[in-house]
């Protein structure tokens, strides 16, 4: 019989693929378990890598008997997923992966706009169907912009857009230097050119995007997601598109993932659908993986940890 | 009967949409000719506004008998279409559109590249059979991208894919501070991830992406041209991507425009075709429209001109 190595209990859910965790080897006992075993294997762990994001796992689990983890960190920028009562109250730390999705997600967004803009969906549709049909195109400069979510990704994208000649406004919770607050949230959406959703999911986010909001936007506006699916009244977009209260959309996370074959979204006139790409880069593994690496030196040196979540806002606040 | 109006005649040829003269009211005999008209009003025409610029009108009336305008000038930045050797020789001041297009095409190259980065063609293919596929896209940060071509437009390309994070480097006739000769030109291609066409048509440029150039990118490389069909080898294109030389090519102009329906440029994997809509931005009638007005002033007023093209060369040389 070997001795077990030494160090903290790191439980890794379902890491597919794998983070490179190599740095930590000789430091921590690292286990990896599957949304089955990790109930069981709760009580035993130090620390907690929730790197399989998109999973409700860690909320079903949490709640059993016995020890938990001291520290939970998740592989994502949101937390909604894996937060229960049980977690919020503990003493349990949570940290993101603030910071690793910022440009990925700006770059996507500015991809959006600039497709819609430029109508390509609808010229690439033509050429599937050998149409040469020359159409007017709009300019990205000189637009306005409403970027909802003044968090590190809300704040890339509008740096994004303003590279771009876009004047871009940023809403949060608060207002602050260069961040409007919610009070001007109606008013910039009704002039917006486009509406970037780009907020945690809390219960001051949850469905914000409904019937009332798309209805003040311009019938020139689209709307991008690039955040949460419950951040949007689907129901209310399809019926502001098939109404032309505006004038597209695109989400690129919804309510129900993977969205069902049979779904009418797939084919709502004016809406683009993505599945969860826009921070879907390549070598986002690696960037996550050395991020968590740095946390857990910090963690091991008993120093204080960034990205702390607050666990009763759902998301790291401050700057 | 009434006098004719006073001042020189302008003859404007093909004017669709209708371009906004309204400051030359009383200042000049405004005469719309279409093509078939233009050879036998030319001799009575002061100067000549070439509107409806894809058309070789020009060239193909301009070397009949009479007196000849003493300036042409085309809402267009490439003069390709309407040069001939009786107008080259002849001391008739040619005048382009340059300025107007750059920052329109610079925004459609920017959408070309962020739609390829993000491999948004595929999604909504597979959004149009219902499929939620999630793959990883690539960043556009940190790639490099050459660009062929040192006029207004190209180096407007080069400014905005610069504020996404691209190294861009251009390539032009002379070397010159910060724009590359021709003599970098080979090596700054076979080190691309994005190369970009925005050169002029001249003798030295056409069909010089052929089969050695496209031979020498990166498998990873991408090929764009917003500049002219004619600068491409269409079959020398199509043999790269079919042997996946590169990964792929977005042809925003062709050799033969429009593209017969029976053409097999429809459906090549990983070519995007659209139909000349780079520069086809609304309002741009009304920019091009003043862009010709304040020359005109100049013109009257005895001043020199600007955006004079060195007819030997076929294109405005300079700075």
């Amino acid at each position: 019989m070997t001795a077990p190595p030494p160090g903290p209990t790191l439980l890794v859910l379902d890491a597919e693929p794998l983070p490179r965790l190599g740095r930590l080897t000789g430091r921590a006992r690292i286990e990896h378990v599957d949304a089955s075993a990790l109930a069981g294997r709760l009580p035993y762990a130090d620390v907690l890598l929730v790197w399989d994001f998109p999973t409700d796992a860690v909320r079903e689990a949490w709640p059993g008997d016995g020890p938990r983890p001291r520290w939970v960190h998740t592989a994502s920028t949101g937390v909604d997923h894996l937060m229960c009562p049980e977690l919020t109250a503990s003493d349990t730390v949570v940290t993101n992966a603030r910071g690793v999705f910022d440009r990925p997600v700006a770059e996507y967004v500015a991809g959006l706009v600039l497709s819609m803009a430029k109508d390509l969906p609808r010229t690439w549709d033509l050429q599937r169907v050998r149409e040469w049909r020359p159409r007017e195109v709009t300019r990205v400069g000189g637009t306005r912009a409403c970027v909802v979510g003044s968090g590190p990704i809300g704040r890339a994208i509008a740096r994004t857009l303003k590279t771009l000649g876009v004047t871009a406004s940023v809403v949060g919770r608060v207002p602050r230097t260069g961040i409007h607050g919610p009070a001007d949230l109606d008013r910039l959406i009704a002039r917006a050119d486009w509406v970037i959703a780009a907020a945690p999911l809390t219960e001051r986010t949850y469905g914000m995007f409904d019937t009332r909001r798309f209805g003040m936007m311009q019938p020139s506006a689209r709307f991008i997601n690039v955040a949460h699916g419950a951040l949007v009244d689907e129901e209310a977009l399809v019926g502001a598109l098939s109404k032309r209260w505006i004038a597209g959309a695109a989400l690129d996370v919804l309510r129900r993932e993977p969205l069902a074959p049979d779904s009418p979204l797939w084919q709502v006139p004016g809406l683009l659908l993505s599945p969860c790409m826009a921070g879907n880069t390549v070598g986002r593994s690696d960037e996550l993986g050395r991020q968590f690496v740095e946390l857990y030196d910090r963690w091991e040196a008993g120093k204080s940890l960034p990205n702390v979540v607050d666990k009763q806002r759902g998301y790291v606040p401050g700057y």
